[in-house]
């Protein structure tokens, strides 16, 4: 007996230009004849056809004069994800049960998934199949350790298959990526516009932060346009050699940009995802040698050299079992990068750093040259130890600027970051010498000042560790778009003593106060 | 510095009609003003204050003439949570951080939680702060073995402190839970009759189904009002000595009415949230003595003695911990109890038997009146080794029935249970003998063919383990609501020949085969 559609009477389509996000929505009349025949209620999740196309979405009933009986209301990505058109007749079903939720469950209950079971979890999610309740449990049950190498392996190659996968039809394509935890470590726009003014090709897509104040592609959206389709971006790297685009637009690993939207909101970044989440865009823009950056320091994403050593092992297995040269870099990650935390805030460092300005943040600078080195040096244009110099030297002569420009004129322009027009400043409360700077304190404020959805948000940070301040002088500044966001910032502040630890002259520890 | 929403300028409040069932949802125009000053966006979590009242939604934005620019869109859950009424001035803001949630974190990353912290995400749950991912992730976090006792213990007291709990003034107030994964095993409404028939006093509330074709709640609808307010549950325990109420509409473990919501799309029911969620209704339900029933089989939930007696004694540590006497009765879990598998249809078979039938089933029968001996001799009402005669003697002179009927009377009438218009009967293919049942794959046709949502849905089963069948003879019939869902229901059985191992007289094994 096969599955029947056309039984039951069509529906009309209306837009109801609501956007329910990534999640598909249809809205019907509770008293319309098909959710009484059908028994569909508002815990429903509903097959939609029409022509060839066919969604599974989220029902929302409808008990007001908002809809008529025949008709379906659709929200934008509905709407979108069938293509459909005013009033086409749509059909409504019962979805087939969504069978690889099964491995979720057994995944929940600790078992280990193979790689047709991750394959078909990862097409479900590409397909729409999962609510967003059903990718937090995916989420949720791959945190903390959950993942073998092999299931990270599996998880890797599903995520690059459900995808779309660029091939330069050269032997060295080159990537990097920072696990992250680090504020203001925005080296990636440097080191591209370096190594593209080496004639290398570094096809680089970035994602919009997950549990941070700003991602490489929320900073570079500040300064050209980052919402590039595959066909630009191909055209950009084309040109210039490299390019600076955002990957969920290219839609490289489509399961992992719908996958981020939750993590994002549930806040948890777990090691097999984040593995699986880099190697997967890397292979599918077509990336041959992958530098990945490790900062570790006590209130870094990777606290300690033995969680470091153990997630490069991780990454290099991995990406030994799909063919990609990976090299793992450990850097210094006991204070944030630069000046700037959040994304136009970190755009005027790079632009600094990139103009070759004497004020520009050196520790900034020096992270930069020293992974474009390791990266010079891991395709060979570069004798091992020379690398990082070959890089300085790429800044002073002005042609890493002249490259950046011209991806971001290629991309759609360079335009001026924002500037924010609520501020607070933390003063130094006396004489006294900045002993610690907390990483996660200082990304929750950055963050609650509104961070990165607020591209102007964040904090500009005017000291280091181990520096001597003066009573009244300025330890930090938030940045906020809004009176409101500023308020949560400062209150928390207010509230976390910790963000910094300062000493005072006779030696004494007075943390944070202000 | 205080959180001032009073700056904001205030929206109208409309009531949509859109059901988004427990998730509150505010409706708000992308070009909106308070969106663009604000920042808020479709992933956005917002504060909505009317008077005193506040609550936390999640936000659509509507880039459509749906709503005005001045105008907020309510759901049916996030109107009546802030009892509004039209054109309310409601005001904005951005929600503090959940701070539980970073609990939730700690809790996928491997750590125990405390009694506090456990406090915390379950009040915060109550309050309406977690968003239908987060319920996901805690829900997730809390599977398979992560909770240890402890932690059961004050997730237990957590809900039973979030919710109203009700005190007898008695000595002895008796209730029974059933771990489930037996389908048709619902003894409850004749355990309760015998109990009350017997002078006990049984405040029964039950869940609606979380993974089964049925609980006792939809079974018990099906016969009855089950959704009584707390004041007329009291009314009806007082004038009966019992009831058979829905937990959800009582609100006694709020919690885990909205936990068991996602759960249930989630299709996970862990141990710990198991143990809490029954024994949390207990202890709110102001039972002092509880019988666990835990059927044990291969297709069961509990599927090993091992993982029964892991089980059996979590329940009473936790039970100890918080002062309730507990027994728990081990029984046989290798085939479904009765006839019905589904609402109605289990319906027919505890009238069946209530009303001392020649042909009700003798299984369901027989388990009962094991549970209720067994409460019997729990609290002294019967000797050792007396209770279930008693139990049998009180359906021989129909005072269960009497007790039943009186109860369903003061729940609002006794009627009669639904029958299903469209069937299907899965034939015997030759002469052979049953020789194993399948209770997790009947489950899923009995759900594929509408069960619970389509009360008169379900499986009629007509033979058990070691029945010789002739060749046409009926194994069993689906009943379902309409033809979709008998449709997926039939073509998963044509796909699944393992739900009852067929034996010839040969001694060949032929599964399931039709």
């Amino acid at each position: 007996m096969s599955f029947t559609p056309e039984k039951m009477a069509p529906l009309k389509a209306r837009r109801l230009g609501i956007d329910t996000h990534h999640e598909p929505t249809l809205f019907l009349r509770a008293d319309s004849p098909i959710c009484r025949s059908e028994g569909f209620d508002s815990l429903s999740r509903v097959r939609v056809d029409w022509g060839e196309r066919h969604i599974i979405a989220s029902l929302n009933m409808v008990c007001s004069e908002l809809l008529e009986p025949e008709q379906a209301g659709f929200s934008e990505s509905a709407w979108e994800r069938l293509e459909l058109v005013p009033n086409a007749e749509i059909r409504l079903s019962h979805p087939r049960p969504v069978q690889s939720l099964s491995h979720v469950r057994a995944k929940v209950f600790g078992h280990e998934l193979d790689e047709l079971q991750l394959q078909s979890i990862i097409n479900d999610i590409v397909e729409g199949r999962y609510a967003d309740v059903h990718l937090a449990a995916f989420i949720t049950a791959c945190g903390d350790d959950a993942l073998n190498d092999r299931e990270i392996t599996g998880l890797t190659q599903a995520m690059v298959k459900a995808g779309s996968r660029i091939d330069w039809g050269l032997e060295q394509v080159i990537d990097k990526h920072c696990v992250g935890g680090l504020p203001g470590n925005r080296t990636t726009p440097i080191v591209v516009s370096i190594l593209t003014a080496c004639g290398l090709t570094v096809p680089k897509t970035s994602s919009r932060a997950i549990t941070s104040p700003a991602g490489t592609a929320d900073t570079m959206e500040t300064l050209t346009d980052v919402a590039l389709s595959l066909e630009r971006m191909r055209e950009v790297v084309r040109t210039q050699g490299g390019c600076l685009a955002w990957g969920g637009s290219v839609r490289l690993s489509p399961a992992d940009d719908l996958l981020i939207q939750v993590e994002r909101a549930l806040d948890i970044d777990s090691e097999g995802q984040l593995i699986a989440s880099v190697l997967s865009k890397k292979l599918a823009a077509g990336a041959t040698h992958v530098l990945i950056d490790i900062p570790v320091g006590p209130t870094a994403k990777v606290r300690s050299q033995e969680a470091a050593d153990k997630l490069a092992q991780s990454f290099q297995i991995v990406a030994a079992n799909l063919g990609l040269k990976l090299e793992v870099l450990m850097t210094d990650g006991s204070q944030p990068v630069g000046r700037g935390i959040g994304p136009a805030l970190e755009a005027h460092d790079i632009l600094a750093v990139l103009k070759n300005k004497a004020d520009a943040p050196a520790d900034l600078r020096q992270r930069a040259c020293k992974i474009a080195g390791a990266m010079l040096e891991m395709v060979g244009q570069s004798q091992s130890g020379e690398g990082e110099k070959r890089a300085q030297e790429v800044i002073e002569s002005g042609s890493a600027w002249e490259k950046f420009h011209g991806i971001c004129e290629a991309q759609g322009g360079l335009k001026n970051p924002p500037v924010a027009p609520y501020r607070y400043a933390l003063i130094a409360p006396h004489d006294c010498c900045v002993t610690g700077i907390d990483n996660r304190q200082l990304a929750k404020v950055a963050k609650l000042a509104g961070a990165p959805a607020d591209p102007a948000a964040g904090i500009e940070l005017h000291v280091k560790i181990g520096d001597r301040v003066s009573q009244y002088d300025t330890l930090l500044t938030i940045h906020a778009e809004n009176a409101g966001e500023l308020n949560y910032a400062v209150e928390y502040l207010s509230d976390h003593t910790l963000v910094m630890t300062l000493t005072n002259e006779k030696g004494n520890d007075s943390e944070g106060e202000h």
